[in-house]
Order: C-alpha cells, then structure tokens, then sequence
C-alpha cells in the first residue's frame, strides 16, 4: 500500500525510529530538508535513504516514486509552516510580535526559493504535482493576507492589496538564504527585527 | 585558446550572427537564460548549442567546462545588472525614480534566486568559481548601497545598515519570479511601485 498523503499510514507497520518518529514522517522530513538544501535533480532517493538510516527499497515501500516522494515532502513542509505560522500571529498581542515571531522562524530555517527550486523540478514532475505543492504554498499566503486584511479593517495598516503585502512578506524573507548577511546580524532574531521594521513602517498607517 | 573573460576575443575569429552579436556573446546570453530559468544540472551544453544554433563543439571551442561556462554566463549577466543598476540610478532625479527604474528593470527580467541555484549547482562549481559569482554579485549590492548610504547622508533615509538595505530591496525583487503576481499587477512597472512604496516608506525619515 502506497501512500498519497501523510495523514494515511501502512497498517501493521507502526515502525518507530529512535526519535520516536515514523520512518515515513523521518523520510519526509529528510527528503524535504535534502531537497530544499541542494535541489531536485542533485538528490537521489539512494542519499535520501541513507540520510534516513534505511534502505532504497523502503523508501518504495512509503512512496512510489521520486516526483511523488518530493511533492508529498514539500507540501507536507509547507503544511508544517502553515500551521506555524497560524499559531505564531494567533498567540501574539500584537502585529509587530506576531510578525518578529514569523520572521524569526522563517529566517532560523532557511529554504530554497520555491520558484527557483519547482523551475529546476518541473521536467520532473506533472503538471498535478505543480499544482499540489502551489496550493499548499498558497495557504501560507492565505493566512498571512487575512492576518493584514484584519491589520486593515482596525486600521493599522494602510489599505493595499493583503496578498500582495503576504507576498512582499514571504519574499523578504529569502534574505535568510544569505549566511554572510545572518552572520552580520548575529542572530536570526536581529535580522527579523531589521526586516519586520522595515516592513511594517512601510506598511503602517502613520 | 581559451577564454577566461568576455573582454577576451580569439584572435581571427570574428564570427558574427544575424544579429551582429559575436557568437561567445550569444553563447553567453543564452546559457545565462537557460541557467536561470531551469537551474545548473537541467541545462545541457547541448540544449544552449542547439538554442545557439551552434555546434558543441563550438562551445567548447570559446568555453573549457560546462561549469566554467556557469560562471562567466552568470557574472557576465551580473555585470549587466550592475552596469544598469548604477546607470538608472545615476540618470535618476531623486530617490524613489532611481528605485522605480530599477525596480522596473529586475522585475521585467526575473531571475533565478542566486542562492538556491547557487546551491544546486555548487557540486558542480570549485571554490574559485563560486568565489568569482559571489564577487560580481556582491557589487550590485555595493553599488546599492553606496545610493542609500548617500541617502542616509543627505538625511533622506533613516540610518541604518546600508549593506542590509540593499539586500532587503534586491531581496523584494524575488517576487517578480512570481508570475501569478505579475500578472495580477497587470505590469511591472505597477508591482514596482508597490514594492518601492513599501520599501521607501519603510526606510525614509519621515
């Protein structure tokens, strides 16, 4: 039994890890971590496997090909910050809070740009594929831009397009693929303060 | 011979296309695009020969390596970017005009995020040559904040680090690789101002 989405598991084969984690959930893990660091093409599932600590086989036992094992791997990232990013902006008191908190967890795990990244992927994978790992990225934007349509409807910030700001937010937070510019600003924390400030000054209503 | 440079020419060979560019520079050019739309490994020396309308061998010819050909594609087009980075901005009248222009500029030419690419392509790449892409990268970032910094002079601008401002404004240019958000600004030149809007109210003394 293959599987489609992470929320399904292979009956009888509850296979737990020393970190107490499903193999599925630490090849996911692995396999977006790998991808997001070096790319498509330059991962094989034989790396992937052995970062894992299990064979090439049950890496196909989990997943039946290399496209599916990245696409289920990225959404499932993307899926992880969505829910991170909800829960950060649900529990702060406020916009700049809620924004430092995104922004520092976003620059303490750097990723690969996705356009970059599904540019060098897409002769690899369908055009179903595409889609799947666009609509997961897109939640994040989604709940980010209801966040600034809220920030605008009480007047904080100045009205603008709430996707076009989620968009302007998340790119900006590429500059955490620049180490020499993380290592400027000794912590990712810093840097976050640096760029929410920027961001909301220019955003804010005055 | 060889050449290491676009500055080099074979001595004799003054191949000219319909175009009148010299075939190195159409190689160049071309390999520059391919590189940036699809990433390092995906492009063939045969697929830019083809898109040359070359031979491979003719590219071997003008260029030792695939991965040197990488390099002098990529900071060849860097060099491009800075020559017209400091021309707009020189040209400019003021501030917001000389961002608007270059804005304009990034975002009708989209480019492959350097640091993912970079990170796909780097087993590829020695030392050296990586050296090489990050140095001709680094100065369209000098040559920005050398603008700012006069800016911050001339009490335009808050102070602030005028390195991290130029990375936070190339950095908010990334957004044009995303296509569904052109589109929606119908040009360029509308995302740009946006974008510039939001970076200048972010960063000008008020």
């Amino acid at each position: 039994m293959k599987m489609n989405t992470d929320s399904q598991r292979s009956p009888g084969r509850p296979k737990q890890a020393e970190d107490n984690l499903p193999v599925q959930e630490i090849i996911l893990q692995t396999a977006a971590k790998l991808f997001m660091e070096h790319g498509y093409e330059p991962v094989s599932l034989q790396q992937i496997a052995k970062a894992c600590n299990v064979s090439k086989p049950s890496i196909y036992y989990h997943f039946t090909s290399k496209p599916e094992l990245f696409k289920i791997a990225v959404t499932t990232m993307f899926k992880h910050v969505h829910q991170a990013t909800s829960r950060l902006l649900r529990e702060a008191d406020n916009l700049e809070t809620g924004l430092l908190h995104v922004a520092e967890a976003r620059l303490a795990n750097p990723h690969a740009e996705i356009e970059t990244l599904l540019r060098e992927a897409e002769r690899y994978l369908s055009e179903k594929q595409i889609e799947e790992i666009r609509a997961a990225e897109n939640k994040i934007y989604i709940e980010l831009a209801d966040y600034f349509k809220d920030a605008m409807d009480n007047n904080l910030l100045r009205s603008n397009n709430s996707m076009l700001l989620a968009q302007t937010f998340s790119t900006m937070m590429v500059i955490g693929n620049k180490e020499d510019t993380l290592r400027a600003h000794d912590s990712t924390l810093n840097l976050g303060k640096e760029i929410v400030e920027i961001f909301l000054r220019g955003t804010m209503v005055r």
